[in-house]
């Protein structure tokens, strides 16, 4: 019998992408969508390209109507998910927003704060523990998900093999990604209109302020880094979706390039959704455009000292929607793999 | 009397973007145009957006066809330029070319190589100098310039104020460039194609193989670093024009936020085309499109204790046919800022 | 057990297409892909997307390669399928190429030519005959077909309601069409480069000169329409895929737009794959991008006596590869939706 | 001594456009800049790419702001200046929103409506009127002046050689355009953001009902055309400037191609913002980028009896800004073409 799920927040991106993918899932029924000031219209109304769920109709974001289905997707602004589903007791509920990625409350209440602080089992299965298990192991059985920041996917994903095999030192880390814009969401601001953003690259964030950085230390130290420090910065760039993450770190004393090598593809040779490309390969968000997938490429810069990382991902998929399924199915005991593909949409 | 001028290299980017500046400009004619495989056709037919020159010709690109003009400017694939003015002695020659911005031989065989090695003046006005003076007060009457790289001015306006006045350490820098397709040429590449950069970032010269690298090091020991080591990564992202250069440098033990801000209002307080914005500002690439400014953002990430430096210019311009012309200007006593302008074309 | 299926031209687009198409297709196995200059290379190396298919090594394309498959897809340019097909007798062969499209001989010889003239099975199981049956009919265990082009699957399935239900004059037809730059494939053309194309609109093949002008006359002839004459102008537009087509016509006298808007529903009620919106909606390209999907919105201009007609299909999917696919579906006795998707990638 | 000049609704694209153009006019002095909730901030601030005027205070829209100019430019939207400009009897008012273009009221209530009814004078100065004048000689000592509507001049300065010629039908005109986003203003609306248009090709006004219409049976019937009907449906694109319009018209009887061509030369010979370009050639927007030209295309599709018209304008340039400066200079007795290039600003 499928799983019936919900959908909090159905009419934004993130709420988009995951009935795109729950649309095609072999062993979900979509039950619910819910809205805020999209209730009572038509799903297809608001989202004209899901088209086969076109006639679902959006009801009110209460914890009344999330309640009673096997799982629960919340796709709501930081802060809402811990009153709505304070009472989902036997439901897997899964929060695609930022409410329970962080175990350190101080850097909580820096970055986000309000009432419903609390970690819950973080919803990157890929995640390299110091103790050599692996995310995934933790959220077998989990009944409460927390999905990482998009920003936060690509540069873990990226660094954490090189913290991990102690081949790149954690302390001085710079990464600088190009960004869609789909991940700021569906907000009316004036920067995110299209004439403001065609045919120009603008940063935001810059100087260390941007709410993931907490949560990318977080990460490196679970691998294993100790004194993590990271210079972060986005760019908005002109396409709706992708993230292209540029990182780079200083190799320890004696690592060599082919340790480098060596350090990431052990990391990732059996993971379904990382992928290392080859030598002299690296990838486009393209590439990975409505796919699950993370495709990194490697190089090891030897005048500056610095390896420099690649990794591309899609920010709607593997950076929320489809990290988020990819949880679900860890956690509900069905194949890690139902309802994602690893094949992007190009050109 | 105006300055006849010859643009080599007319149906290319640089060489478009060149007469459409000197179209403007009051004080030169433009006398000669000349190009490979468009030679005998018109302009218009080459370069649709150049109405007011549309009726002009394209000759053979030759030194005879060269010769006899006041200034003669060079938008040629590498290795051309050499032969190609080594007889034009009365001639002011501006080269928007590599094969003379390097003073390394060495350095300059490794990542180009030739038969006519030889830096020219570097026709970057704004380069400081270690000894207090701009690089400004060399290019007054002479009569070879070589224009810089498009990413090598983005990179070296951004850091240099930091290396001169000893606030950033020069040893472990790290830029990522949002680079538009313009900066490639017109060649005819598969990953240059339209249907490629749609909606995707793509990396390239990943892990310090950019030709560009030895000229950064170069002018940043200019400006007084001593072992510059610099991580540098392009980025293309689906616009035209434009580079977009996050830098980061470490922090000079002792130097404040303050420090920072004041080392890079003073070095540019009377540039005429370098702007720095105030806190808590930040250039996006549109505002400096058609325009031969630079806009430079600042902050201080005291977490990471590394400045982040934003710096925009349009690649095409302040890139190159704008410094050139900034540098042809200079070179022939000319208001400085003839033919140019600080606006940009936006949204 | 499953049909096993090459792909001729797998490193061009419309062939990357049909293998992202085929590779989540239940009923396939993808045993063979053939190239020209990439023979000899992983499809890794030339489709990086296509992750789940990396491995496959790419042979030359020669009859010998196809021969022994249960379907061969065609994906070359004019002129090629001829020879390479002519024995896979006891072979599904589908050409998405234009040699097999057209019925009459003197328009294939004006448009085309060659040495294989002669129409297959077409490929658009939507098109309405004259007879009331539909084009699905004939192609139930058809064993060549030939894949509509793209931009005449959007004005067929735009207008063909209106020509067929007599609420439309056949011969006055005007089509503008904003096309995304795949359609033009991978070739290797100034005016397809990304400098070119990006922040710009460009028309080509203006003044009835393109090649699927009488594609679409001949379909709206078998749709019942008598002296068809259609005014067709694309332009380019900065995006990679999607067709958005503007199609009017005036209205037959006595014509009401309740006829107009009956005529479309009724005709397409049944269809998985083409959808007609409600009043006052109509439909951008994100909504079909990726997905098999056509929609449709529809408005009467009283003022103008004109009807006016939006058609968007993803011209990969719908307008090539998507068509292809469902063709295949229904030749060999398929689930006719199997392998497909109704749902876009949006934003 | 140069004229003092106010603009009105400075913080939108069509004042910063204006603002942009007159910053380099040699005979104005921008005296005025004028915000909604923008007031009190430095122009710098709100619009950044205009560094020459970034210390402009921007000051509230209030008649006694605006009193006192020689010249008074109003962008902003519909209903806004009638009250406004009303007591400024001394100064040249040009309008660039859409109240005072329509001569005819009826239409004007239809599509508007509101207090201040009542044409001005038409800012389009190469209308053709059927008296064999040109609108440009009812500007000179105009002292208020109406902008045309960005969408009506591509289409007028397309179609009206035809219809003054007679060599077109009046009657039956279809015009499909490709319009940039900027054209819709900097509202915070939905279907602007960046992700909604990334990718994408979106109708909107479909079915006769956009307010523009009236406007260009309006200019045509100036020229001469009588019964003067038009399809007209704009499609936005994803670029932030220019207007790609693709019109078509029947012929009339007996006119020839050589008929057409002569009609479209010969009403532009002398226009210096106007150019028909050779036969084969059609314009792309970005030809027109940031310039105040107009290019033309034409093609005469024989089977299909019709003229296909491309014109290309930048739509903020000839498309409103633009035509205000050139109206300004007209009206002012300066030179047409002061403050205003031809050249475009490409790739």
């Amino acid at each position: 019998m499928p799983l019936s799920v919900a959908v909090a927040g159905a009419s934004g991106y993130a709420g988009g992408e995951l009935l795109r993918l729950l649309a095609t899932h072999p062993d979900v029924e979509i039950t619910t969508v819910t809205a805020h000031s999209n209730a009572g219209q038509r799903l297809g109304a608001v989202q004209p390209h899901l088209r086969s769920l076109a006639h679902l109709e959006l009801v009110d974001t209460t914890p009344e109507n999330l309640s009673g289905h096997d799982v629960v997707f919340v796709a709501l602004p930081h802060g809402k998910s811990g009153e709505l589903t304070a009472h989902l007791d036997d439901t897997l509920v899964i929060d695609c927003g930022a409410d329970h990625r962080l175990t350190d409350e101080a850097a909580w209440e820096k970055f986000y704060g309000g009432e419903y602080f609390g970690a819950w089992e973080y919803g990157l299965p890929e995640l390299l523990r110091a103790d050599g298990t692996r995310q995934r192991d933790r959220l077998a059985g989990a009944n409460r998900i927390a999905v990482p920041g998009c920003n936060v996917t690509a540069i873990t994903l990226g660094l954490q093999p090189g913290i991990r095999s102690n081949v790149i030192r954690p302390d001085d880390l710079v990464s600088v990604l190009a960004v869609g814009t789909s991940g700021a969401g569906k907000s009316l601001k004036t920067h995110l209109l299209a004439s403001e953003i065609h045919g120009s690259a603008a940063p935001y964030a810059v100087g260390g302020v941007h709410r993931h950085t907490p949560e990318i230390v977080q990460n490196l130290e679970v691998s294993g880094g100790e004194g993590v420090t990271i210079s972060f910065t986005p760019v908005l760039v002109p396409m709706s979706r992708g993230i292209l993450a540029t990182s780079t770190a200083t190799l320890e004393p004696g690592a060599s390039a082919a340790d480098v090598r060596a350090a990431w593809e052990l990391a990732y040779a059996n993971e379904p959704f990382v992928h290392v490309l080859p030598e002299g390969h690296f990838p486009k968000t393209a590439d990975v455009l409505g796919s699950n997938m993370t495709l990194i490429g490697l190089a090891v810069d030897e005048a500056a000292d610095r390896v420099v990382v690649i990794s591309a991902i899609d920010n709607l998929v593997k950076g929320t929607a489809g990290a988020a399924v990819q949880s679900m199915n860890i956690a509900a005991g069905l194949p890690e793999q139902a309802g994602l593909t690893v094949n992007g949409v190009a050109p």
